[in-house]
């Protein structure tokens, strides 16, 4: 490590406290201190960016999920991408671009003991941008993929509706669904993201939940009913699409935001006798259980990206790690328009 | 027809009103009419017994749903056993014991150009009981079977738990996971069926919901978690499940007996997204789509039936027709043990 290096602070944010209901700058600490030295065989990787996702919320409460919760006084969990910046690893040269979760802090110092399981990646920025990387080629995308593909299993011709149109993992689940020739019908909030949605993105249609009844709408723009839902917002929208499913139909349950902030119970969904009627299927999904196939993926989508049948956008939000606290609430409000993005440095 | 059988009444049972929650008197006519010709190629079928199921509170309803609701003024859907008294049809001679959609009536006349469509299908009793044939060889067996096995689909070793498990669905399905090397876990109402579960069917445990707490229930029985659940009953059992539920899990919707007769709206699985986390799945069955493979089932289990792996329990309630709307009631208060048949006629 650099004398340089040595004297400059590592800015973090970590968890303070559990929050109830959305969070609030009660949860959050500030926290400054050197940057760590990583050892021998070990890596410093510089923050660029930092995704931002709903799931964030999830890993902000105590108990048992599909990975283990933030500690109290722990930095708090974050995917991104960085630059190397310090190195003593072949596999990651001083100057290389990597992705993988570098938690809300301007520097993560990785020990070569905990080089392997940290997940660092090398990113190759021929085939997509740094944000794109957080993006269709990052998590969002690659819980798309499988998510759609794997666990939806849409046929061509078949309608597809997915919730959070807009959002991250939403543009690129409708995006490939259009591509495998599916009809696709996107719910999404507000006259900006629905127009979006089907004029740039090329969805068949966007109903905008906000100023449209949902039930209504699918009745429109599905006349055959739904064959596959990809969900990320449960509640009251989930329940509309249960009404509306064909026989077999599969939902895949990919998150709820609108109920991550709940402060009652969540809100079941009171429709899923559908299932049974149209004998379909309800069906969880995270996206680490990919880890293997997501070379496949990053290989497809990057294809897309280049050849144009698939488009992208990240909400980038500047301010550094400082600004994250604010900036997470957007997510919850609705806010974000496309993948939300915090910019954390330049290079 | 003979002419005495043109002289006999065939009493009946028709929907007079649509319930709402649980059905009053109010809901039923009875009716009274000479027995009906089936004409050239037709059959008649005096009904000996009938199947009471928790799905006909489902058919009572107006509103699309897997078959038509019944019509106000019909006779009540019912699956029984009958006796072929009148036959112009070779396939089905006079004599023969035969079960299908009978109706709550005491005689079913079908024309030649119905027979097909009907369902009828002769049974044969060296296979099992007349009232096994309503059973474990009958709607209950074949839903338990193809629900456990296809949708299910139960590995040796894991744990699947059945609720309603002294029903007419739940006892099958318990004994068919015992008999392909799983561990069982029931849950029923009262000491008496958890017990004839246990001692006589050979469940592992059995959970009495209306005396403990099934969440600690299934914590005490169920230390590896619950592979599959096959759900009978929803509401908070389901929910209660829903916590305890392992990676991978499959929960079968075979039914809701305790929404059935909800005024208010049905308590969804406010625990869903126990699917996410899990990345578990829940799906709904209809036995009707297994029509063809029934043949398959019912071999084998009557083959269970014979070398006694497989035993079955038929609650008998007498009184003909007339007890119908009384007896139907026992269901939705737990109150038959085992599968509850209505006695019309003898022999």
């Amino acid at each position: 490590m650099s004398a340089e290096l040595a004297q400059t602070v590592n800015h973090q944010v970590r968890l303070a406290a559990r929050p109830v209901g959305l969070p609030t700058d009660a949860c959050w600490q500030l926290a400054a201190e050197p940057v760590a030295a990583a050892g021998a065989g070990g890596v410093i990787v510089r923050t660029l960016a930092l995704s931002l996702d709903p799931a964030m919320r999830g890993w902000m409460n105590e108990g048992k999920s599909y990975i283990p919760p933030v500690g109290i006084g722990e930095v708090m969990r974050a995917g991104g991408v960085g630059v190397v910046v310090a190195s003593d690893s072949p596999a990651f040269p001083v100057g290389a671009h990597v992705s993988g979760g570098l938690g809300v802090q301007e520097y993560l110092s990785i020990p070569a003991e905990q080089l392997r399981k940290s997940g660092l990646a090398r990113i190759d920025l021929r085939l997509g941008t740094l944000t794109q990387w957080l993006n269709v080629l990052g998590m969002p995308g690659m819980t798309a993929y499988f998510g759609l593909l794997d666990v939806g299993r849409p046929q061509p011709g078949q309608t597809v509706v997915v919730s959070g149109a807009a959002g991250a993992v939403g543009q690129t689940v409708g995006q490939l669904a259009r591509i495998k020739g599916c009809r696709v019908v996107g719910i999404a909030g507000g006259p900006a993201k629905c127009e979006w949605v089907v004029k740039e993105l090329g969805f068949d249609a966007c109903i905008d939940y906000k100023h449209q009844s949902v039930k209504d709408g699918l009745k429109e723009y599905c006349p055959k009913g739904v064959d596959v839902y990809f969900d990320n917002v449960g509640g009251d929208i989930l329940d509309a699409v249960l009404t509306r499913i064909t026989r077999g139909a599969r939902i895949v349950i990919c998150g709820a935001i609108s109920q991550y902030n709940a402060t009652e119970a969540v809100q079941g969904p009171k429709n899923y006798l559908s299932l049974l009627v149209n004998r379909a299927r309800m069906e969880g999904m995270v996206v680490f259980d990919y880890a293997d196939r997501y070379g496949e993926a990053v290989a497809e989508m990057a294809g897309y990206l280049k050849d144009g049948r698939m488009k992208s956008r990240e909400d980038v939000v500047p301010g550094g790690v400082a600004a994250f606290p604010a900036t997470l609430l957007k997510l919850f409000k609705g806010e974000n328009f496309g993948k939300l993005v915090l910019q954390v440095a330049s290079e």
